[in-house]
């Protein structure tokens, strides 16, 4: 209990005061200086200070890597996994309310509003119309600068065109920090030849469908997700949001991780051993 | 292991074959024969065939309600939380891939795109650019008919100009027939006053920030999601996916929502009374 106070002690303050920087674990004597004013104050987590005093100000501890990445960019096709998608940028959100600026760039072939609508009819039974479209921030042309790159999967990785997409990964790799993948975006990511000699996982349910794409990859199956260098591979759709969260304790630290799953009222998932779905879908 | 085995030649039969209508729990004549096909095909539980047997058309036994909900409205404004939106989309998206066809209706003021930034640059406090858009289908004026609606919370659920759309989700709740909120969306539908006189929870990290919108509301500070009459109010963010998951179990059938969780590798939570966040966030 008295780690969950410091832990709300600490965002509580974040949240409040734009001056602080929430970067690691804190010192017992800032954390006794935030706690006064976190219980003469009481913000409401969610909401801002409008009017923040400006003589609050805090630097905490730093992040246990020197530079953390701050720049994350998302590969939207049609037919994405909506949750692939919005599961980790969720958890990136909160990191980038509370530990420090984060920048997104959502990449597609061009700027159009990107669907989730599979492009064959026959992907789509019963003529549902249930499909959210999303806003690309940038073209695969366009090459920003970034650290991360995140693949999402999605019916959509069974295109046969994917040519563009394929290649902006390809070309894209070389040029960051870290490469993560959820569900069946780690199938794109191996027909470019990327995960050849990498250990990976995927999707439980389309198991045998993904993994024809990396003949010369070691796949686990049995793992919620699978780090081999600067690769995170996860398992399918919700998986994502647990690799996220061990993503961000790897690099921000692990009790900014920790208080993100509590804001989301995320049971997070911390053992990457942890995965039922490799037995309920008969890959072990 | 044999009820998984069920359950998942049922999917695979669904997703296989555009005829198949999977309502309820099958035959045992009808799953023998489908699992004849399924050993024989094999395919790819998310690849649609293609090239579908026009002779493989199934019905399964009706859902437990005779005429289940199929047109789905969300409500969007500014600084909406993603996965409060995106999380319950996803259960609803499995739905309409495997069950019937369901129809989805975003809703916000104007079609222009809703972005998740905070309309106050105080609510960004490191001047982060970490906010995708999203586009809506339909104006509030355009009226759609309607057999769910979905409120979800997020910062701009504080935003003082909210008169639009609290008039929608006003004149709209006595069109549907179920009304669902994720997170502080009850806080924008208990300001309406349609929460008067009923039990509800919300998000825990900012309890007393919401119910205060409700003062004639019984506060439920335990609970993943709460049911009074046609009203499902959820915890926080992550809880708008098993409160929606519990709402397709009771609407299209347990097996039905049992197979969504395991598609999207998600831990449902079944029981509505899981909540260590109540704690956590010193609610109880």
């Amino acid at each position: 209990m008295g780690a969950v106070i410091v832990r709300a002690v600490i965002c509580l303050v974040c949240l409040a005061w734009p001056g602080a920087t929430a970067q690691g674990a804190p010192s017992l004597s800032y954390l006794s200086k935030v706690t006064d004013l976190v219980l003469n104050h009481e913000p409401d987590p969610l909401t801002l200070s409008p009017t923040p005093s400006p003589s609050l100000t805090f630097t905490l501890p730093p992040t246990i890597v020197p530079n953390p990445p701050t720049k994350y960019g998302v590969v939207l096709f049609p037919a994405f996994e909506m949750l692939d998608v919005f599961g980790p940028l969720e958890v990136l959100s909160w990191a980038a309310r509370l530990h420090e600026k984060l920048d997104l760039y959502l990449l597609a072939e061009t700027l159009d509003p990107v669907t989730t609508q599979p492009q064959s009819a026959a992907m789509n039974t019963f003529n549902s119309s249930f499909f959210p479209t999303v806003n690309p921030t940038h073209t695969f042309d366009d090459n920003p600068e970034l650290d991360v790159l995140i693949v999402p999967g999605g019916l959509g990785t069974r295109n046969p065109n994917m040519d563009r997409t394929l290649q902006f990964i390809s070309s894209t790799y070389p040029r960051v920090q870290y490469l993560i993948t959820v569900c069946t975006g780690s199938a794109l990511v191996a027909q470019t030849g990327i995960l050849d000699g990498r250990r990976a996982t995927t999707n439980k349910a389309s198991w045998d469908s993904v993994i024809v794409n990396g003949p010369n990859t070691t796949w686990v199956p049995e793992a919620r997700w699978v780090v081999d260098g600067n690769i995170w591979t996860s398992s399918g759709i919700s998986a994502g949001i647990d690799a996220t969260l061990a993503f961000v304790a790897e690099l921000y630290g692990k009790e900014n991780a920790t208080v993100i799953s509590e804001y989301m009222e995320y049971e997070w998932h911390e053992d990457s051993d942890w995965d039922p779905y490799a037995e309920i879908w008969g890959v072990v």
